[in-house]
């Protein structure tokens, strides 16, 4: 299996995805740079929601009058900053690029959305304007990230839900399932429960129960899997509750941060090392893709009314190019969550 | 500051110390070394606990005779494995090196212990033998780590207790930043609640009733940190339960291990990243050297009656020499712990 999802378009769809053109850091550039990659790489249909005026010109400027054809500019008058508090701010800009987002995909003019903005304010949108699918309790935030073995892993919930109860794991378990399946094409990735311990009593309260619950799904479940075990790939689906699973990523992120700056303080103590470092920065270079997340797109919001995906504030064209093709793939990732989850299966714990 | 805490002998103390010398990966020669090392730098006096036989061969081929003055070996028959169950073992096992180490400081013998054995089994055997200082409500592992300033930080609880109440968190904050102006001898550290995301109001049940408590403590409180704060050397103290602390302190452990494995590969993919290898070695030594958790000797366990000091497996002998100077030092933490907590101020919340 390769790092990378597969490149195909979902069978027989140009789905249209409508994407927050004022979401990210460098919005909208890395928006419409990556729509228009899309539009050429997948034949997607794209609807640009923002300021009309603004994304009239840049997408002018770059467009060819072919690829402007699959494009749609949805005006929107009003912007949800990075540092707003979410759930005011989703009350409250109601004419937001977000809000008019995901009306799109409610409205059924578009299967999904992506949007690089406020990771808060896009799940209370989401969740609010598109609703859950039937029989999802709670919908769930994966983490997409790569391991040392050229493997995708996937964690959930990282930051939508805190304070879950044991059968919100259990969902989670089934919905990161699918999503694995449908995204990465593996017939039993392996489900592993976040705890402090492998055997089966090893854990706090919530885990414990858990543990009970998802040894008894029809999925490969290998037990509890501890925090060294994100990177080593020997886990495909990480499940946890949202509190654990947050903190888990910030983590990650910065502890990359670090070790980055610390090996890069360490090679200019000394001339052989900057000598050094500049010998090997082709290897640098590819030690850096490696860990590159934009190659996933975002973080796709699982169990809610479409396909969102949530991207980094940093994201870039290629981020931006590959959120919409995995938000198109995630029209069967929802049929396939919908059917296991409204048939009660998570509810009743035996199949 | 100083990455390094200070390396002087507690004041008027030639303090005795147990050391478990059958504890670690390499057992006993990284505990022998590691107390020679003690002897001679700081005038350590230790009780070597374990197999009489084998510890007094191998001391009398490593240390002077004047060196083995300080150093007495306490029998000990049995051994607690690695992987073994530890309630269990500690329950069973009542001559294991371990409990003899515990027996030594109940009985005034040695003022603390270092053992690099199996963490859990430390834990229970300290408890149950040596018991909580008076007004403790949860002994606490505190994991002590290197950040990108050069300073170290400490982050408590990471293991001994899972499912915590807030007035536990409470605890944690004062025994956490009595530990770090001692050992690090720095006069208000910062303290902040693990959480995600900076905000009061952020976090889960836990932290949100336990952020209320810590303001009201006479300390430094920062508010809530995220898991990227970890390693940015903006926070000393950092509080959370067991439960994520351990989950967050295996991740760290195994990304380290991760970023290292990708980063070699990708320098060994071509020949000028192998000369660079080559030509920056020295960088790397030195790179490896900050991330070294050795320096700090373990993780006290704090809320004990006694220094406990539990080392890594895979300790070396400049961990365990390390270990037992903090044991030595814990002797004034214990003291401010017993005088903070036994008057009740983390109970009644108010001053």
């Amino acid at each position: 299996m390769s790092i990378l999802p597969s490149n195909e378009a979902p069978a027989g769809a140009a789905l249209t995805i409508a994407v927050d053109a004022m979401g990210s850091d460098g919005a909208p550039h890395p928006e419409i740079t990556g729509a228009l990659q899309a539009v050429r790489h997948y034949g997607a249909r794209i609807l640009l929601t923002g300021n009309a005026e603004i994304l009239r010109r840049e997408l002018a400027a770059a467009a060819s009058p072919a690829e402007r054809q699959a494009i749609e500019i949805v005006p929107a008058d009003e912007v949800i900053g990075m540092d707003e508090p979410a759930v005011r701010a989703v009350r409250s800009k109601r004419n937001s690029s977000l809000h008019i987002a995901c009306r799109l995909v409610r409205e059924g003019r578009a299967a999904g959305l992506v949007s690089a903005g406020n990771t808060g304010a896009v799940m209370a949108c989401a969740k609010m304007i598109l609703g859950s699918l039937p029989g999802v309790h709670r919908p769930a935030l994966a983490a997409v990230f790569p391991n040392i073995r050229n493997t995708a892993s996937v964690m959930l919930d990282v930051g939508a839900n805190v304070d879950c109860r044991p059968d919100h794991l259990e969902q989670f378990a089934i919905m990161g399932e699918i999503y694995y399946r449908a995204i990465f094409g593996m017939e039993r990735p392996r489900v592993g429960l976040l705890s402090i311990g492998e055997e089966e009593g090893k854990g706090n309260e919530l885990t414990r129960e858990a543990y009970a619950r998802l040894r008894q799904l029809p999925l490969h479940f290998i037990g509890n899997v501890e925090g060294r075990d994100l990177y080593n790939g020997e886990v495909e689906v990480i499940v946890c509750d949202g509190f654990v699973g947050n903190v888990a990523l910030k983590i990650s992120e910065g502890l990359v941060e670090t070790v980055r700056t610390l090996l890069k303080e360490s090679l200019s103590r000394t001339l052989s090392g900057k000598v050094g470092y500049v010998l090997s920065r082709r290897a640098y270079a590819h030690f850096k893709q490696r860990l590159d997340y934009s190659e996933y797109g975002g973080a796709p919001l699982l169990g809610v009314r479409g396909g969102v995906i949530i991207s980094h504030g940093r994201s870039n064209a290629n981020a931006i190019k590959n959120a919409i093709r995995v938000a198109r793939e995630s029209h069967n990732v929802n049929r396939a969550i919908e059917h296991e989850l409204s048939r009660g299966r998570a509810a009743a714990t035996v199949e």
